[in-house]
């Protein structure tokens, strides 16, 4: 640790002082179908690290070749769970062109994550410059200008406290790392999405609503930001959703059955309603529980715009009009949509997920079943995402990360 | 990893089958004042290891030089705290014996809160076992016969999720550690305490009541288990009481301010009723908001059986006797009792914090002194503790640890 005076001020992080040490050993990329790649656990062959401490603050950031890191036993993140993360997309667009996704918003959550847990705070525009940087260094190869348009990769910035004291505490020291993951998400090797086209959605989540012992975040709580805290935790109904054969944990809260989140994804219904309105409904983001997406925002924002009016697609479908809400939704809405015939669709929309609709979802041990084409305004938003993140729409919410 | 045939059972933590490599660097045992005493980061020679994997279960545990630890950035345990402990102490008696405190206890609890984390069961008997090995290779130096009568180390057991997958699974690789660190607590050096003499109690505890925007758990989540995920959270609101120059939070729960744990502590009062009973009273453990602490159930059992009848200490003073109740305890309930001067005692008790007076609560702005030397049971209830401890008392609740 590197002992400033009390009249120096502490260091920010600084992507300008960023320090490159390519590697010497590169990795072949696997096959899309290797178990490493299926795993989740491959990576490309280098990663940003910045570290922190309370005397100096950051130190130059620096992109170094993927490796280990070594911690002491007693670090604050193995004990405390002083850490958070984000999770973004860099796709390598019909163009040939490599994008970011709204990365800025993933930025700015970052640093609502790290103050949260009491973590440094990290700048939003340095991280972004940061993980440009990185991805500027891997994309070329991991993410081929002539074989890999279509496709994405994954990127997960990651911050922890790395203060070696058992003493609960503020960490003192801590650590900012960003890694991508060669990771075959949905959207990977999709040359052919578009909403110009026709293509087969996603196969249908299938949902197991939480038990009324257990609730993932709490108002007070931190359901609200990226905390590692708030994961594993929810691994034990996880767990048991897969046992059942469920895909993912329908988190409800409260008597009343409130819908807040779809495993680690948002939820949104789309509903008539029994006064015959079309509606498409998520949570509101009240109470600190729910994780405020930023495919949930995108959702909604392209839903406000362009489902404003009644439309035809360019297959000559007609989409029609609906109300976009964001309010409290219950378990018992569903039910009785469902019943009524009122319910059109269910999806689950995240980084990782993207926009997969839901075909059941199973509440106190009775299975609801819910037609995936009953409207085309699923395919609708997940083509038009789709449009954007690999360049086939112009739109200012694409990130363009250089190659030179 | 090894993998095993789909035949081979997978195998169990298994203390018989332990490996010591000592050390061949043996570090000085720090002044107790040394700056990382202070910090608590000062750890001693050696530290136990077992890995495990669900394809072979257990490796041999072992015993090597205290070290750092090298996890892959995408380890489980850093993106989504899959990481639950213990902490527990082993003292060295006023006779000179080496003796952990109700240890089967802490183990007990950590099976617990392996089994809600999601990672792989520790079987409590071997992890004792191993725990006892460690105390017998480092006791002898870290608390040595001669100097050391009447201090304690504290004993930090881990469990961490080390898989390195990105992708949100119940952990496939695990790391059980243990660690000893070399921890100026309470009870350290206090060769002269004893039940049977005077002796200063530890300066009084000021206790900030968490606001109404924050809860430290809630029904159906973890409060109950010693996750790392618990943790972390909490610090935004320990560092907000220690800019108050308070010392802990208090943390309340729902529209009745109903008392959970006072930091990470269990939290006790002793008042009289307004029917003229004398009452020691905790909070219930119910709906998982509450950490069964060793510590607490050592003193509610104390208290149940030795503060049953009034009775006279060994200086002559007289000791009423009281009823114990664990139950619902809301702040509103301490302000009452405070304002008709019933309130005549307030305690956090912990393995870390022991048994500690309150001398102050802050609520919603209003400070709320509490009088430390209003009855004498909160002494006599450390004291009792300390000679069960440190041997003065023989007591079913030690387990002597060998030093051959």
């Amino acid at each position: 640790m590197t002992v400033s005076s009390p009249h120096t001020p502490l260091r920010t992080l600084n992507a300008s002082k960023l320090k490159i040490q390519y590697t010497t050993q590169p990795k072949p990329v696997p096959a899309s179908d290797a178990p490493e790649v299926i795993s989740h656990s491959a990576c490309t062959d280098h990663m940003l690290v910045a570290r922190w401490d309370d005397a100096s603050g950051w130190a130059d950031p620096e992109i170094v070749p993927h490796g280990g890191l070594t911690l002491m036993l007693t670090a604050s993140v193995l004990h405390y769970a002083t850490a958070c993360f984000e999770g973004m997309k860099v796709h390598r667009g019909v163009d040939g062109k490599l994008r970011l996704f709204r990365p800025w918003l993933n930025c700015e959550r970052m640093l609502k994550s790290s103050q949260r847990i009491s973590l440094p705070s990290v700048d939003p525009a340095e991280l972004l410059k940061l993980v440009r940087a990185l991805c500027t260094v891997d994309g070329p190869k991991w993410l081929p200008k002539d074989t890999a348009r279509g496709s994405g990769l994954y990127i997960r910035p990651t911050l922890i406290g790395t203060d070696h004291s058992l003493g609960f505490q503020v960490p003192q020291e801590a650590l900012l790392f960003v890694v991508i993951s060669y990771w075959a998400a949905p959207g990977q090797n999709e040359l052919s999405i578009s909403s110009t086209r026709a293509k087969p959605a996603p196969r249908g989540l299938r949902l197991y609503a939480s038990p009324e012992d257990t609730v993932r975040a709490w108002p007070g709580g931190t359901g609200a930001a990226k905390l590692s805290a708030n994961y594993g935790p929810t691994l034990m109904s996880h767990a048991q959703a897969k046992k059942l054969e469920y895909d993912q944990v329908l988190w409800l809260f409260g008597p009343e059955c409130q819908i807040t989140e779809a495993g680690s994804s948002n939820f949104f219904v789309i509903w008539r309603t029994q006064e015959d309105k079309l509606q498409l409904v998520t949570a509101a983001l009240h109470d600190q529980l729910i994780l405020p997406g930023v495919t949930r925002q995108s959702i909604l924002e392209l839903a406000r715009e362009r489902f404003a009016t009644t439309k035809q697609n360019a297959h000559g479908d007609h989409i029609e009009a609906l109300e976009v809400l964001e309010g409290k939704l219950s378990m018992f809405d569903i039910i009785a949509a469902a019943e009524e015939e009122r319910l059109l669709a269910a999806f689950s929309v995240g980084t990782a997920a993207f926009v997969t609709p839901v075909s059941q979802i199973l509440f106190r041990g009775q299975p609801i079943d819910i037609n995936e084409a009953a409207v085309p305004h699923v395919d609708a938003l997940r083509g038009w995402m789709t449009d954007i993140m690999y360049g086939k729409e112009i739109s200012p919410w694409v990130d363009e990360v250089s190659e030179d």
